[in-house]
C-alpha cells in the first residue's frame, strides 16, 4: 500500500457491520476488506492516537477468524488487547472508534462490559490461553454447549510469559477443543528475547519444509488417504523429522498441543482455508502465523517500536507530530533512565532488568551504553525480580523497573525471593498511580497498599525529579529492598540534571508554612504540585493552609506526623493511588496506635475501577487534584465556623 | 533397606561434619553414607515430625552435590527446600536436627540466615533457576569470579510452575555456567499433572535408548574423537532421533538447555560420575535424575503422599502415631472439602479448582466424587485463577483453592482476570494467619492487606465451621469475586454439619454483652475465640467487655462500628494477619472518614518477619491470642483510672 492511498475509499468496510454482514463476503473480497480497515486505522489513529503497529500487523488474522467463527457465540479470547482494534472496527463499534480512549469513548483494549463479542479483559500479556480454556472447558461440561469454539489469540512476547506457559502446560488435561493462535511478528513492544523467541524463528526459518509437507498433506487428501488418525500421526512424524533437520525440538508437541505452521499471516484466504480445515478437530492445537508488526504502512514496517503507539503523525508523510520536548521538563522514565546510567558508571555493582519494556521505562539507555549489565528478560515479570534476587545475594546491586501494574504479577517474588531475605533490589516502579488513555488495566493504584504490608520494605514516592534521583542515588547504600514509585508523564523542571545528594530514609519536608494556618496538607509524590498550587490558590482566599511532603510512605516520617497532630486542627493527606491501604490509611493507623485525635481527610482514589480518560480528567473525577484539595479545605472551615 | 535397621549405627556419617569431610571419603564410601542419612533421617522424623518422602529421595542428589562441587563456595541453590534436610545434614546441623521446626531451633526450609551453605530462600516452588541464573551470571561479571559454580535443583512438580520455565527461557540469553538439577520423582505433594509432567515421563521411558546412547559416547571418548563440539552435536542429534523414536520433542533442547538424562538419581556413584563429567562444560545444562520419594523407607515408597509429613510414626511398623481425630473438632480444610462436595452436588455450576494441593486442601474429596469439575493445574497458580476467571465468563461457579502465602503467585490474575471484571469466582484460602512450623515462607498473613485494596473484592473470615459452610453456600448467589480466609488446623465444633443458611454479605454479630462494657472487642476469624476466653477470664476479674464478631472485612459491618463507636470508650481489634492494611487498619480508615474519636487499639501481626514454632507460641510472641487481649484491656482500665 502506498501510504497516501490511506484516503482511498471504504466501500466495503463502510457496508461491514457486524461480523455476520462480513460472513456475507465473498472469499475473494476479504483482501480487499483488510486493505479499507488498514485505511481506517491509519486515517484514524493518525490523529487520534493509539496502539498503531501491532493492530496493523492484526488485520488479516482478525478478518479470518470472525469470517470462519461464528462470533459472538464462537468465543475470541484476545491477549494483550491493543492488537485488536480491527476486531472492535468489525463488531459494531467503527463509529466510536475515534473516540477510543478518551473519556466516555471505547475502551483500546477488549472489555466485556463494552461488547459481547469482547469476551474477556486483556489488558496483561499472557492470559488468553489460561482464559479461553477455562471457556473451552466449561463448553464441553455444559450439554448443548460442546460445539461451541473458542479460540485464544497470543503473540510471541505473550506466550514467552509464565502464565501462558502454565496455560499451555494445562490444555491437554481435560477434554476441550481450544484453538491457540499464535501471533508470531518476531517482536515484543520491543525486540522478543529469550530461548523460545529464537526458537519460533528458526520453525520459521523451517517454513520451506513445512510447505512441501502441507503440499503431500494436499495430496494424500485428495486421495482419500488421510483419515483423522493418520492425519494426527504424519503431523507428528513430520513434526519430528523437522526437529531433526532444524536441530531444533517442537516444544508445542512436547506439551501435547498439535501444531500447524508457520504459515504467512497476511495471506487472508489462505488463513481462512487452513481455519476451515482445523476448526472441528478435536483437542487443544496451536496454529503459528507469521505477521508484520505495522504491515501496509511503511514506516512502521521499518520502525516497529517507535510506531508501537506513534502518537499524532501525518499519515502522507510518516512524520510524527509530536509536540516537542524542548524546554519542558523530561518524562519521569527519562529522569530514571539518565539517572541509572549515572550510577551504573561510577558503581561496578549496579544492575538494570526490564521485562521487555527497554523503551517504556528508558531502561534502553543502559541496555544501549552496557548491554552486559542490563537484562531484558521478556515479558516475565515474575523471573525479572527473582533473577535480582540471585543478582543481589551474589553481591550486585540491581535496579528493576517495571510498571506499577505489570509489578502485581511479581508479587511473591518480592515477598519470597527478595524481601524476607532483606536483599537489597531497588524496584523502580514506573506508571504509579492513573495514566490516563490505557485505562483500568494499566492504572498503578495498588502498589503502596501492597507494598506497604510487606515487612522491611522501604517506600519512596519522589515529588520532583531531583528527589528521584537521590533516592535512586541513595539507595546504593542502602542494605535493603527500597521501592521508588513515579508516574507517567512529565516531571516539574526543564533544568533537571542536579548533582547527587544523599537523602535520609524516612525523612519528608516541610514545604510551605503560613503563620496562623490550622489545616496542613501532607502529600506524597508528585500529588504535591496539586497541594501547592491549592495552597495558593487558597491563600488567594485568604485561607492559609501548609504544605509537607511525606517523600516517603514506608517509614513515615513521625516527626512531621507529631508536629502536624500537635500544631493544627486537621490534616489532609494526598495521593496518586488507592486510598483503601494507601498513605491516608498509614497515618489513620500512626494516629491510632498513638492515639492522637486530629481530624484527617484522605483525599486519594477512591475504592472502585477507574476507567479511561487523560491524566487531568481523571484527576478531577477522582478528586485528588487541587480542586479537590480547595474543596476540602473549604468544607473544613466551614464546618468549624 | 530393611525397616528395622534404622537403628543401625552412623559411624561414618558421625565423622562428616562439613562438606569438606565429606569430600575426604572414597568415592566408594558414598553409598554406605547415603544409607546411614536414611537411618538418621528415619529416626529424627518418627520422633520430630517434618517432610519425610521428599528428604529421604533426595539423599544420593545432595551426597553427590557436595562431594563433586566446592561449597559453599560453589552454590547449591534449592527449590522448596523441604527436599534439603540430608543438606542442612551434611552442612554441620546434624545435631540441630532434632530441633528442627521448633520455636529457636532450625528451619525446615534453607535459609541464609542460618547457613552460608543456604544460598537463597526456598519455601515457595519453582524460584531456584531464576535465582540461580541471577548468581551464576553475577559471577560472569565478576572478574576473579568466572570460575564458580551455580546449581540450581528443582522437582518435575516445581519446573512445570510458570516462574521455573521464565527462568528456563532466559536461562541462555546471557553467558552463565548455569548447572539445572532436576529431581523427578513423578510426584508433586500429590500426583503431579499436566503435559510436561507425561513429556518427562515419556523421556524416561526411552531411557533404554539413552543408555545405549552413552555407551557410544563412552566409546567415542576413550577413543579421542569426542570434542566438545562434536560431544555437544552428538548430543543434540541423538536427543532428536530420540524425540523421533518416542515421538516426542526435548523441550529443554528447544530452549538452548543441553539436556543431559534420564540417568537414576539414587545411584550415588554414577551421579558423581556424571557431574565430574559435565561440572567445567560452559552454558546452562539440565541433568535429569529419576528418583524414588520415600526412597529407602518401604511405607514411604509405597504411599509417598501420606508420606508427604507423616507426622510421628512408628519406625519398626512403618504405624503413624497421630493422635486420632475421634472426638475433635474437624480440620478447616475438611470443612471446606465436604461442604464444597455438598453445594457440587445440588449446583451444576460448582467446579474445583487446586494447584498441586488436592490432598492439602481437602479439594481431594470432590476430585474423587466429581473428577469432571475439579481441576489440579500442578503448581500454578496464576493459571488456576485465570482459568476459573475464564470459568465463571461462561457461567461457572468455580471455587479456588490456595493457600493464603501461595496465592501471592496469583495477585495480578485475581486482580485482571478476576476482580475488574467482577466475575463470581470464589476463592478459598487455606492456610491464612500463622501457620506454625513450615515458618516465615508459608505464614499467610498479607491477604487481607493485599485482597481489601481491590474493588469490589467481598472477604470473610468465618470464626467457626458453621460460618464457613454458611459463606460458602450464600457464595452460589454472589455475582462477585469473594475471598474465604481460614486457618491451618482444627475448627471449633466435633459436631459440624449444620443445615446450610443463607447468610448478609456484610452483617457481623454481637456475640457476648454485659451491661456497663466500656471497651468493645471487634474480632475477624477464629481469632474470635481467644476473644471470648480473655472475655471470660476478665470477667472473673470484674471486668466486662463485650465482643463481636465482624465476620467480613469487607465490606465492613458499619452499624456494628456506629454502634460501638457511640457506645463504648475503647475498641479493640483482633485478627489473625498483619495489622499494617488489615482489620485494625480498615476500621481506622472508616474512623477517620466518619470522624470518630473512639480510642482504638489495633492488635495483629505486627510489621516484621515471623519465623517457625507451634501456632500457640507464635500467637503469643504476636500479641494475638487471649492474654494479649486482656493485657490490652488491662491497659487501658488502668490508663483511664
Amino acid at each position: 500500500m502506498n501510504s497516501s492511498d490511506y484516503h482511498a475509499p471504504t466501500s466495503l468496510l463502510d457496508k461491514v457491520n457486524s461480523p455476520s454482514d462480513l460472513r456475507k463476503l465473498e472469499l475473494e473480497q476479504l483482501p480487499r476488506l483488510c486493505e479499507e480497515i488498514r485505511h481506517f486505522l491509519i486515517s484514524n489513529l493518525s490523529i487520534n492516537p493509539g496502539h498503531f503497529a501491532s493492530s496493523m500487523g492484526a488485520v488479516d488474522i482478525i478478518v479470518a477468524l470472525h469470517y470462519v467463527f461464528d462470533t459472538p457465540s464462537d468465543r475470541l479470547v484476545w491477549d494483550v488487547g491493543h492488537q485488536a482494534y480491527a476486531h472492535k472496527i468489525l463488531t459494531g463499534r467503527r463509529e466510536l472508534f475515534p473516540k477510543q480512549r478518551t473519556l466516555g469513548g471505547i475502551s483500546g483494549f477488549p472489555s466485556p462490559l463494552e461488547s459481547p463479542y469482547d469476551t474477556f479483559i486483556a489488558g496483561h500479556a499472557g492470559n488468553s490461553i489460561s482464559a479461553a480454556l477455562g471457556m473451552a472447558v466449561a463448553d464441553m461440561a455444559t450439554p448443548g454447549r460442546e460445539k461451541r469454539k473458542t479460540v485464544a489469540i497470543v503473540g510471541d512476547a505473550s506466550i514467552s510469559g509464565g502464565l501462558a506457559f502454565e496455560g499451555l502446560n494445562n490444555a491437554s488435561n481435560h477434554p476441550n477443543n481450544l484453538l491457540i493462535i499464535l501471533n508470531d511478528n518476531d517482536m515484543s513492544i520491543d525486540n522478543n528475547v529469550g530461548a523460545l523467541h529464537s526458537y519460533l524463528s528458526d520453525l520459521t526459518t523451517s517454513a520451506g519444509y513445512n510447505r512441501w509437507r502441507n503440499r503431500m498433506a494436499g495430496y494424500f487428501r485428495k486421495k482419500g488417504f488421510l483419515t483423522e488418525n493418520r492425519k494426527r500421526a504424519i503431523i507428528r512424524f513430520s513434526n519430528s523429522l523437522k526437529s531433526l533437520i532444524s536441530k531444533k525440538q517442537n516444544i508445542f508437541e512436547g506439551l501435547n498441543i498439535r501444531y500447524f505452521g508457520p504459515f504467512d499471516g497476511h495471506d487472508v484466504i489462505k488463513i481462512v482455508k487452513i481455519l476451515r480445515d482445523i476448526k472441528e478437530m478435536e483437542g487443544p492445537r496451536l496454529l503459528h502465523l507469521c505477521t508484520v508488526k505495522g504491515k501496509g504502512y511503511q514506516p512502521a514496517e521499518e520502525s516497529p517500536t517507535i510506531w508501537h503507539a506513534p502518537g499524532k503523525f501525518n499519515p502522507d508523510t510518516g512524520e510524527r507530530l509530536y509536540s516537542g520536548s524542548d524546554g519542558k521538563p523530561p518524562l519521569w522514565q527519562e529522569v530514571f533512565g539518565e539517572t541509572l546510567v549515572e550510577l551504573a558508571k561510577t558503581d561496578d555493582r549496579v544492575m538494570g532488568i526490564t521485562a521487555a519494556m527497554p523503551t517504556g521505562t528508558s531502561m534502553i539507555q543502559m541496555l544501549n551504553e552496557m548491554p552486559e549489565r542490563t537484562f531484558d528478560v521478556g515479558i516475565s515479570e515474575g523471573h525479572a525480580v527473582t533473577f535480582a534476587g540471585g543478582l543481589a545475594s551474589a553481591g550486585k546491586k540491581p535496579f528493576v523497573a517495571i510498571y506499577s501494574s505489570f509489578l502485581q504479577r511479581a508479587y511473591d517474588n518480592i515477598i519470597h525471593d527478595v524481601a524476607i531475605q532483606g536483599l537489597p533490589v531497588t524496584f523502580c516502579i514506573d506508571r504509579a498511580g492513573l495514566v490516563g488513555e490505557d485505562g483500568v488495566t494499566h492504572h498503578g493504584l495498588f502498589d503502596m497498599s501492597y507494598l506497604r504490608c510487606i515487612p522491611g520494605m522501604i517506600i519512596a514516592a519522589p515529588a520532583d525529579e531531583e528527589t528521584l534521583r537521590n533516592v535512586m542515588f541513595s539507595s546504593l547504600n542502602v542494605n535493603a529492598p527500597l521501592a521508588i514509585r513515579y508516574p507517567r508523564g512529565r516531571a516539574t523542571k526543564p533544568d533537571w540534571k542536579s548533582p547527587f545528594a544523599e537523602i535520609k530514609i524516612g525523612k519528608g519536608k516541610r514545604v510551605r508554612t503560613r503563620d496562623g494556618a490550622k489545616i496542613a496538607i501532607l502529600s506524597l509524590g508528585p500529588s504535591l504540585q496539586e497541594a501547592l498550587t491549592a495552597a495558593s490558590r487558597l491563600e488567594e482566599k485568604d485561607i492559609r493552609v501548609d504544605v509537607f511532603d511525606m517523600v516517603w510512605l514506608k517509614p513515615l516520617d513521625e516527626e512531621i506526623l507529631r508536629f502536624a497532630a500537635e500544631l493544627y486542627e486537621s490534616i489532609i493527606t494526598i495521593e496518586d493511588g488507592a486510598v483503601v491501604g494507601g498513605l491516608g490509611s498509614a497515618i489513620d493507623e500512626w494516629m491510632s496506635a498513638n492515639d492522637v485525635k486530629t481530624r484527617h481527610i484522605s483525599l486519594g482514589v477512591s475504592d472502585k475501577w477507574i476507567g479511561h480518560g487523560s491524566v487531568e480528567q481523571l484527576k478531577s473525577i477522582c478528586r485528588i487534584d487541587a480542586d479537590a484539595i480547595m474543596d476540602c479545605v473549604i468544607g473544613l472551615n466551614a464546618a468549624k465556623s
